[in-house]
């Protein structure tokens, strides 16, 4: 008798049918003796249908009415899942981020959790009942909507299991764990039995897709045991261990090759080579809260300028082209650029730190495809370039190759 | 400058573009300084959308779970009509019912408004805002999200009304006022200019659909001046006057026909005839919250027994059909029969009061037109009949020309 946090994503809960199957799934756990609380996702296209409606009427939707409308995804979802679960004989109560309540900031689009009240959810518990609560919302300390941005379900699960102390968070996807790739781009890629929450963190913030780093984050902040398995398929899964030295021992030097294809370049141009240049305008940008990742500068073949790029999510382009334009434009900075054909490939693993020469065979591995990598960032346990878009999946396959990481066992 | 509450039903906002144009009424009423507050329908098809999802996965929708799902329909226009009226450069906040709140009691899917909390709305009126609050839903004290039952956006536009003594409350809908019969079936049906609340109660609870009849209810409760006119063509509407002698000089003795195509049909035959029976039956159909329309009671021909017939909402009737049932099996009756293929029939007007002779003009047209009366029942101003639904539009139009009710003007 345990008490699990299971977190069913949008595939998994894309139809009326693959619902009833999840409800199934959740009653099985049930009638095993343990306790269950469910945070489920917008069925699939449910959240790109409500953004395209807010998209056809404004082209920046207001950011607090588009939380009211998205939100209105997983509400569908907690209800539909409620309803399947009554009818296997499963007592079940939902709850909207705002029942609960899940207490948020207010960032809309992007909020963070503060503080969830666990009262209802036990009492329900106590009584019986499956408890299904809407992943990827909240609500801030006026009573507005919020929503967690794209993937927040998978914090939502992981706060939850957090609040509970719950034995286990489990987050169901269409996929049957952590692969060392997206075997979408790479067929021969290989489930890890295990990863630590560091490599995760990095595999997820790179693209993965598998876990929201947030969610990640959460979950090593607070020890919340995570695991990662198919909703359609039984299996172990992968979990996501907090035990770093157990789990590198047997581990390769790189455990997985990562990659992000929502990345886009901002260039700044002939920025005076003063001191203060570059935090003014990569804080202006933060202060829109667009979040910054990869940042290089170099002075400029002029020598008395820089040249300053850093990279952004693709949607929050415009809106930092703009900032930065309008900063630069009093910098006197000669030319404010960007890119959204490009790409972010890294190889990743805590093996990184005990072995020299990974960096060397990545920047090789790519030179021999004739890749071109537009910039390099680092940390101890990963290396990531910025390449042209277009190489992306040539790049990721020679990498997963030259990082011995094919599995042999599958065509 | 007055406040204006505004109530927008489904078709209204039934697409992008069409909450665009509602967007615009709606600030062209700012820009000529009025206050507004918006009480808006689910987009069309919307909840009929939701429901069918439900039906998908449980023939009867666990109550709760239906509201939580259902009260989705209105939250995605709420946001969208803010959307669209920040474009037009009118500030505008969206709430939700258990936002604003308006609280209701707890019973889901047909729950009833206890009390408004005006206060954020006043808040936005005074910083320049238009408010646009989510029809047909509420919250229970327990913070369960509760709905109103169909059509129960109007009676949220006269609720808030009410609460914010408003100077009117408009319902735009997709008819240009309240006629003296619906002119899909009576094509030179008369458009009125003023109708008294008590006539509109008797042509919303008989099925005219214009104007659900909790919602008249309440604004002849709380004295709101309430007009019902068309979203899509300028003009005057029918006004719903509280002043019933005024109106009543210059009004036909008949002021319209409704009917009703939603009724069903329960008789219990052979009920001995004792004391409290026929209070037993209809109470325990009462307790389950359905409600009973016409009622009327036989002596049968072995004089010893009862044939009890009444009608309920063709929705309820297997639900009815089980708890008569379940007590005529306790009682002995000699069976239970039912019948959804029926519909109600009647003539409405104030005039009634002080002319004789409308219910034999009634009873003769229909006789002409050898349409047989099942069931017949009166009030002060309107006589209703049951009859075969095969003959429904016959007779609405055979009465509608008997109490000179044509448009000459019109073809």
């Amino acid at each position: 008798m345990s008490l699990i946090v299971q977190k069913f994503g949008g595939t998994s809960v894309g139809t009326v049918e693959k619902i009833k199957a999840v409800a199934e799934k959740i009653a099985g756990f049930r009638a095993r003796g343990h306790d269950v609380v469910v945070a489920v996702s917008a069925m699939s296209g449910e959240t790109n249908r409500l953004i395209g409606l807010a998209h056809e009427i404004q082209k920046a939707p207001n950011p607090r009415e588009l939380d009211v409308l998205v939100s209105t995804g997983e509400q569908v979802t907690i209800a539909l899942l409620c309803m399947a679960l009554e009818n296997l004989g499963c007592q079940a109560r939902s709850y909207t981020g705002a029942q609960v309540s899940i207490l948020t900031d207010s960032s809309h689009t992007k909020a963070r959790i503060r503080e969830i009240d666990d009262r209802k959810i036990r009492q329900d518990l106590e009584a019986g009942r499956v408890v299904v609560v809407a992943g990827f919302q909240g609500v801030d300390e006026h009573n507005n909507i919020t929503t967690l941005g794209r993937g927040g379900s998978d914090t939502t699960g992981v706060a939850l299991a957090a609040a509970l102390n719950a034995d286990e968070c489990q987050i169901y996807t269409d996929v049957e764990g952590v692969y060392t790739t997206d075997p979408r781009v790479v067929p021969n890629a290989k489930r890890l039995d295990q990863i630590t929450f560091e490599e995760m963190l990095e595999m997820a913030s790179l693209g993965s897709k598998v876990l929201q780093i947030r969610a990640v984050e959460f979950a090593g902040k607070y020890k919340v045991p995570l695991r990662v398995l198919s909703t359609f398929k039984e299996g172990p899964g992968t979990l996501i261990t907090l035990d770093e030295e157990n789990s590198t021992m047997e581990q390769p030097v790189v455990s997985g090759i990562a990659f992000n294809r929502d990345e886009a370049k901002v260039s700044v141009l002939g920025v005076p080579e003063t001191p203060g240049v570059a935090a003014q305008i990569l804080s202006a940008v933060g202060d829109a809260n667009i979040e910054i990742d990869v940042i290089v500068q170099n002075i400029s073949s002029d020598r008395l300028t820089n040249d300053l790029t850093f990279t952004v999510h693709r949607n929050e382009l415009e809106k930092a082209k703009d900032i930065v334009e309008e900063i630069a434009g009093n910098l006197n900075a000669r030319a404010v650029q960007t890119d959204d054909k490009i790409t972010k490939v890294s190889v990743v693993g805590v093996g990184m730190r005990s072995h020299a020469g990974v960096a060397s065979r990545m920047f090789k591995t790519l030179a021999d495809e004739n890749i071109n990598i537009q910039m390099i960032s680092t940390s101890e346990i990963k290396i990531s370039v910025i390449i042209d878009e277009r190489y992306l999946e040539l790049a990721v396959r020679a990498l997963h190759t030259a990082f011995e990481l094919d599995n042999s066992e599958e065509a």
